[in-house]
């Protein structure tokens, strides 16, 4: 029973956001306002300097979230229509933790040209987009155009949402187990959308021996073959030159990151890493092991990706503050700067008499508590935004049309 | 200072809708039943059955209201993002009067084949589009081709939004003037979007004497080159072959209907129609004549679209109350007998006592009666969606996939 409660209440809701109006519209005098004729001298507004579209519309604190539903949660490939529930989702979680207005977006396209073509025609109505749940490596793609066509940011969750969280875990845990970023033996499993993003982040934040590894273990030159984005990344990784089975990346290794599949490593090959080692066991909803064989492999901390055990690794924290930082500062981008920025403010929210091998991330449960978490990494982000130069505070910088 | 306000309330208020939250998230649990995990089974179940997007998110009470910016309101091509004032005003409109979800898509693209592919690539989120301010003939091609392409109702208020108002005010303004529509000779000055919707919806009615003008005067065969709507117009209209300048054709016609530009016709124009003649001028902001003009020719009628005036012909109840209907049929279009219905609603709402030539449309001015006319209207257009076959009631038609 307890099981069909999710659908039921989505059954019941029908619908987890709607519509809210801002104006009033009860006398003549009002519609004529707040509709015709009222809005014809803010349209022409708006006709001689697009960028007034931020400040005389909703368009400043609304982001799109957009999926084709090519590749939701762990479900795989389940078309534009089902990915409804998690968008809404989303901007629910957007609108409540972040105050960010959010509006779903589902595209039923699966080629990479043509959705980035679809999405970008649509930039004048948001402040930004928010991918979620295009499989790779079409998203790649998807992210390169937009960033280049669009003069709002482009963020995808599965990929820089999980990177974030990823690198704020990995500080808290490197710290307790007496490490730095700069010597953590790295192995990494999963080179799909996630995989791929949490490494290039790592890398980035200082971390120089990451070894990627597939369903067929290490990663091979060969098997970068037609994906652009993984190529770069092979090029930069397993700087040891290790090949063989995930086992065998896995000797001597101090960190261990799935973002894969289920029970790909086992309490035997935990034993063989180095002393105190991190198990970050992602994929959802079985991990790529349990927590008792990760225990039992002699593992120092242990994190997954579920909200039902201690060291929940999840973006559900991070991309509101995160956009909502990002719509402060006006920013034209999400740059590096600001995606750590994140990290070391959701990591710097636990304490460090919280911290513990059970406590690596901060996880409040009441609202209040939730707000100021996002708030702190809000201010952090925008902060980072203003230094870095993405913040266009007085007015964006004008779109070429296309 | 009058005419600063509604530019001034624009500024102040940043946005005329935002995103409202319908479920709760305050625990942990309440996140894990509308986000992830919870989302999950959700959404397996729409991919299952795509139709249960329609009874498990807030589609079935969505729709999305998408211009293109190239012909808003009188003001032309002023682009998208120039006109998400005028789709904020709607989406407010729609939700205050006909409690309709509704979410402004401005897009950027003038090419009619593109346009209908990228909106098309949008339905599995709405349960109808609301097209507004696209340009003629583009918007002939877009609405085809969605109606083609879409299992969810295709409606361009611009067109046919107008052409129900036109339809309510005549019928009522021929009833006074003891016509019916059969033989009231028709003048429709304006070959444009509106004025050609409103030809057709009128010869569909009854009428039988339409004889299509345009700036050059009584439109010509070869003028209709290159535009397929307007060629099976020309067909239908002018049997008694009138040529020459508008004012030939006025001698002797009943009802004229501007929807075209300033100052068209004179009061001396007026004097050659018919006895009790009914004069709609709805150019914007300045109409075809000027009500003083139009009395001094001895108009028995006079309507115009703006508010400030008796007689306003505006879609302003029309399309909350269409819609409404529309979305509680799960209608799978918006044909004919529903538009007949809604006009017939329309019209009906003023009561033969209230009936007069200064007061031929409903002008209800407090939420409440607003309310109930436009429930009224969707009483009326969800009955004929049943009774046409248009209401899927149970579940909608599968869409074929692209």
């Amino acid at each position: 029973m307890e099981e069909s409660l999710p659908i039921e209440m989505h059954r019941e809701i029908k619908g987890k956001i709607e519509t809210h109006v801002r104006v009033p519209l009860d006398t003549p005098y009002d519609v004529s306002l707040a509709y015709i004729p009222g809005v014809a001298e803010t349209c022409l507004e708006i006709k001689a300097n697009r960028n007034k579209s931020f400040s005389m519309t909703r368009r400043w604190n609304t982001v799109a979230v957009v999926s084709n539903g090519t590749s939701v949660l762990e479900l795989g490939d389940i078309g534009p229509a089902a990915s409804l529930p998690l968008l809404e989702g989303k901007a629910a979680v957007l609108k409540t933790f972040g105050g960010v207005d959010a509006v779903p977006v589902c595209v039923d396209c699966k080629d990479a040209a043509a959705l980035s073509g679809i999405i970008a025609s649509l930039e004048f109505g948001y402040s930004g987009f928010l991918l979620e749940g295009i499989s790779a490596p079409e998203c790649y793609e998807v992210e390169r155009e937009l960033k280049a066509r669009c003069a709002v940011p482009v963020y995808n969750d599965s990929r820089e949402g999980t990177a974030v969280a990823v690198l704020a875990a990995l500080k808290n845990a490197l710290k307790l187990a007496g490490k730095t970023l700069g010597e953590a033996k790295t192995v990494i499993s999963g080179c799909g959308a996630a995989g791929t993003a949490v490494a290039e982040m790592l890398l980035k934040a200082g971390v120089r021996d990451i070894v990627m590894c597939d369903k067929n273990g290490v990663l091979l030159e060969r098997r970068c073959a037609g994906n652009p984005e993984l190529q770069e990344l092979f090029a930069k990784t397993n700087p040891r030159g290790i090949r063989g089975k995930i086992k065998t990346a896995l000797k001597g290794a101090d960190v261990f990151i799935g973002l894969s599949a289920a029970n790909v490593i086992t309490a035997e090959d935990v034993a063989t890493m180095a002393e105190k080692p991190v198990i970050f066991a992602m994929a959802n909803p079985i991990p790529e092991i349990m927590a008792e064989n990760a225990q039992k492999g002699g593992a120092f901390i242990y994190a997954t990706g579920r909200s039902d055990r201690p060291n929940q690794i999840s973006s559900i924290f991070v991309f509101p503050g995160l956009l909502r930082g990002t719509l402060d500062a006006k920013a034209k981008e999400i740059n590096d700067e600001m995606l750590f920025a994140a990290a070391d403010a959701l990591a710097g929210a636990v304490s460090e008499d919280e911290l513990s091998v059970e406590n690596i991330l901060p996880f409040p449960v009441d609202p209040e508590s939730r707000q100021i978490l996002c708030g702190r990494i809000a201010d952090a982000v925008k902060a980072a935004a203003v230094s870095s130069g993405a913040s266009t505070q007085g007015g964006y910088v004008p779109t070429v049309s296309r």
